[in-house]
């Protein structure tokens, strides 16, 4: 039996039939038209469930949402970027098209997708930490997504680690967010370059073009005192939270996606190191957990909305 | 059909048989003699079941203790006041008795009771929060104890909310149980009665033999300024931990217990206030996390162990 997972982001609603093994076997894409209003959005989504389904039909729809999504009532809560507060999608998409969809936030379903066929496969417990923009966070117990009773939960971007710290979007100070996004990263690497006039950081942003969350990186890997502090710092931090989720969840997997992410063991070898420094009481546990990097990439969301249609 | 529910603790062994709906309906207890070692330990639990047995056998036994247990394996990782690394209970148990009994920490199965007979009973999900000597947890979701990959999950107290804070027991700086613990709470105390020698907290505390927990809540109600202060850090504090703990579980219910919570409304309407301004994104959700007081007191680990058992 095959699967349709749908993936509504604020630009395009992508989708994708996927099979048992969570393979993904066609895709298409239109785009959101959030300008248009919830209506239109519910009006592209049924269109491009009809695309999708060419005379076969589905054994599920799931949707993966950025905001709050309380998949009992089948609303989304608030999804500020679509414009969508307190809509009822299930219900909209059932008038336009007979199916009840299933309803995931996006980084939940990711990390769905992660645990069940990608870096967590196989495994008790799963969080995924898509370190970009801000922190995104989904956990996977035993094959269920960790929802809350709203549906809110698993925001441990939004965990504060440092009392009164940096400013976060969700208006609280000192959020993991905070520190170890790839937003706090390039803030910690222009504050060091402006303190350290001679580092390489200058020579490795000029030749990308600008800082980003690579620069500090790459001048370590040149031997630069400066950006080698700022990955240091930016370790500290990330290895604070991880140790958190640790001593919160002790999931069997941690997986890592997002740009920063993208510089693997340069990224996750000193985390171990500073994980295994931090942990507390574990050299009585015969079981610890992995901090390994994500598989799935960017179809992670069609995926793992496809597999909650599943369950 | 009744259970056994076994607390064991570094001074006593605490038994109870408890019927189906978490009812105590007989009690024992004997002296844990940890200075005999963990056969003793072993044999004292064993009398214990023969004792409360009296010709009616349980439906399951089940054990509450301090440390990292494994239920999956029935060894208790560690359990350092009683003298236990990677000691096979269950194994030991059943040679003595015939009984396969069920492992909990201590907190986890408290709080499995306050989740289904106590405070959140009915509720999708609960997390209690042990306000005493140290921070303890447990978090029960949809009627099972949250206990990871390895048993040592739910460790909230030791979530680091104040990088390179006060130190922790546990090594690291600035967790949540070294800012609202009762031992925190007491730090706080003597700090600001060192800094204000005309505090009302001095007169409570010499009537009260000694400077506690309840010595800024009294000074307080009699209008002391710097006990209001110190009632308002300890607060702000316990809200950001509690928001922490909203943002990762969104539970329905948060539940305190230990020795600052019999506070009760002198504590919980500040907090409450305090995590509402704390809240993000959720007042697009219609449903919120009610912070309340545990109901069972001291005999939740009892109930809880039992409760385990009959899963």
């Amino acid at each position: 039996m095959n699967y349709l997972g749908i993936d509504l982001g604020g630009t395009n609603i992508k989708g994708g039939v996927v099979d048992e093994a969570g393979k993904i076997l066609r895709e298409a894409s239109r785009p959101t038209h959030v300008e248009l209003g919830p209506d239109a959005i519910a009006d592209g989504i049924a269109a491009l469930i009809n695309e999708l389904e060419a005379g076969e039909s589905f054994s599920g729809i799931g949707l993966g949402c950025p905001g709050t999504v309380d998949d009992e009532s089948g609303e989304v809560a608030c999804a500020f970027n679509l414009n969508l507060i307190h809509y009822d999608l299930r219900a909209a998409v059932k008038a336009r098209t007979g199916y009840e969809i299933r309803l995931g936030n996006d980084a939940n379903v990711a990390a769905l997708a992660e645990a069940l066929v990608g870096a967590g496969k196989g495994a008790h417990s799963t969080v995924v930490l898509t370190l970009g923009t801000g922190v995104g966070c989904g956990v996977v117990i035993e094959g269920r997504m960790l929802v809350g009773y709203t549906g809110a939960a698993s925001e441990l971007g939004h965990m504060v680690i440092r009392e009164d710290g940096e400013p976060c979007t969700c208006g609280r100070k000192g959020c993991f967010e905070a520190y170890s996004s790839a937003t706090a990263l390039i803030r910690m690497t222009k504050a060091a370059m402006e303190a350290n006039p001679e580092s390489a950081m200058h020579a490795v942003a000029a030749e990308n073009g600008a800082v980003d969350g690579r620069t500090a990186f790459t001048a370590k890997e040149r031997g630069d005192a400066a950006g080698t502090a700022v990955v240091a710092e930016y370790v500290k931090y990330l290895a604070s939270g991880v140790t958190n989720v640790i001593n919160i969840f002790f999931p069997e997997i941690i997986a890592f996606s997002g740009g920063v992410a993208n510089q693997g063991e340069a990224l996750l070898a000193p985390l171990r190191e500073e994980v295994d420094r931090l942990e507390f009481g574990h050299k009585y546990v015969k079981k610890h957990t992995r901090l390994v990097q994500c598989t799935l990439g960017y179809q992670a969301g069609l995926i793992g909305a496809a597999l909650l249609a599943k369950q």
